[in-house]
């Protein structure tokens, strides 16, 4: 199945859970809050992290609701992270996803307290709804890896190296460092942890990281080369921001050229990690990583 | 013993084990975010929260090193909320615990990321530390109770109401809701896990939880009296802020003179609550009654 088949058949399922994980009943102004948690988090997003729990999540298993809380839990992450990323503070983009920023809308104090709301509610969700499908110890275990993957080793450390890369220290190495912990640990914690929970062997899951780490970096090199030459229509965000801001970015360091040969050379690798688990049946991956290669939005 | 004998006592064993918690070696400009996190923790704090935390361990237990993780946790969090709280687009504040606030020293950026990193570090530091003494399911027990302590029906559902009192919603009710969200909550969570944590019966549980409601409303009742007769100097955080932001609090809806009376209510029946679980020894509960009735900063 094609990727983008796999993400029409799916996403139903997805944009369901989150819309009921994220229903509250409020008739204070505390309605603020759920609002834009609800409209950030349902924007026309792409799904990509929860879909690609689904897809690793596959693999292995065809229950899909044991997925479901991991898959929502990383999408509320993930936009927790979208959300604080866009504020004048920090990026200062007014469009993500097609739509006005959250604090465009809703004022930059509701924007700060829905990204913390979300975040803490991943926690929630996770501790709330994995026991139902796995035991405590792989409960504890997954909580432990997504609080990681965000932390100053993580996520938030990506984001400061990415706001602040001083001129002395642009080098590979310190670019790589960003993407990795920008985008790819999010990124791999997806893919890693379904197939934890549904027990891969030491060898699949270790192939399994390795394709994470390709297909993190590949998503980042197709993220910096489309701020560059991508459209703000198709995107939803803004564009050229990266070098508005003076962003070491793959662009900036090795320009365009060498940008799509080293994504290229990403997708490879990660096709070659998808390869080493056969026969486990990886079409929907295999496709997936074409898929970010060409992407245009 | 009094509360603040308590405090000189214990106090350095939380600080250290703060510090410790937050030793990171970074080279690269993720000690930037890290100075952040170790700035604002690190400030002179009075650490109510960690120490009640303590406190109403030793009702039980006497082996400090089990409710070190969660005393830690709870001020993480308590100091992510500030410095968010202290943000430009939330209550604005310049000065807290006697230094400037996180991003009037490290700028809005950086400031919003260390909140952001505390938040998700104390569910880390919870799913690390806490198995070393109790079972999964307790662990799991007290991630849920934090992640619900901290979402929308809980502290950042309170700041949203702190934020938008609407003229037309401004009755006791509301002042309540606010308050026992916005500060109660979390201060609650301090005195009920650690009993909870210990095997407390249902019967002192349920008083303590009382106590805990009781205890965050007189906080902040006085919390709203100190920042119309407070000095500066003593409380190390701007004053006469509420009145400039048009906010609903005790004092504004009440007066001074009914604030007062309110608090003593609520000390008088925090007391009750103690004496109802004799004879375990809360002498420095009791005597945390009387300072947090009295306290000027």
């Amino acid at each position: 199945m094609s990727f983008i088949a796999f993400s029409e058949q799916y996403k139903p399922t997805l944009e369901a859970c989150l819309q009921k994980t994220l229903h509250f009943e409020l008739s204070d102004p505390r309605y603020l809050l759920a609002n834009a948690m609800r409209y950030s988090v349902m924007a026309p997003g792409k799904r990509i992290r929860p879909l690609l729990a689904l897809a690793v999540f596959q693999l292995f298993s065809s229950d899909i609701d044991r997925i479901l809380p991991l898959a929502c839990a990383v999408e509320l992450i993930h936009v927790y992270s979208l959300i604080h990323d866009d504020l004048p503070a920090m990026d200062d983009d007014d469009y993500r996803r097609g739509q006005l920023t959250c604090h465009k809308k809703f004022g930059e104090d509701i924007a700060v307290l829905a990204g913390d709301t979300l975040n803490t509610y991943a926690f929630e969700l996770l501790a709330q709804e994995l026991p139902r499908y796995y035991s405590l110890e792989k409960t504890l275990h997954v909580i432990r890896e997504f609080a990681q993957a965000l932390g100053i080793l993580g996520m938030a450390g990506g984001q400061v190296l990415d706001l602040k890369s001083p001129e002395a220290e642009r080098d590979v190495d310190y670019l790589e460092t960003t993407h990795r912990l920008k985008t790819g640990v999010l990124l791999k914690t997806c893919i890693v942890l379904p197939a934890y929970l549904e027990d891969a062997s030491a060898t699949e899951r270790a192939y399994l990281a390795q394709f994470g780490e390709h297909l993190g970096m590949l998503f980042q090199i197709v993220d910096d080369i489309l701020d560059v030459v991508g459209s703000q229509d198709e995107l939803g965000k803004s564009i050229q921001k990266d070098i508005a801001q003076n962003k070491l970015t793959y662009v900036s360091y090795w320009g365009l050229d060498k940008a799509r040969s080293l994504a290229q050379a990403e997708a490879d690798a990660a096709l070659v990690c998808l390869d080493a688990i056969r026969p486990r049946s990886s079409a929907v991956l295999e496709d997936l990583i074409g898929y970010l290669t060409q992407r245009t939005s």
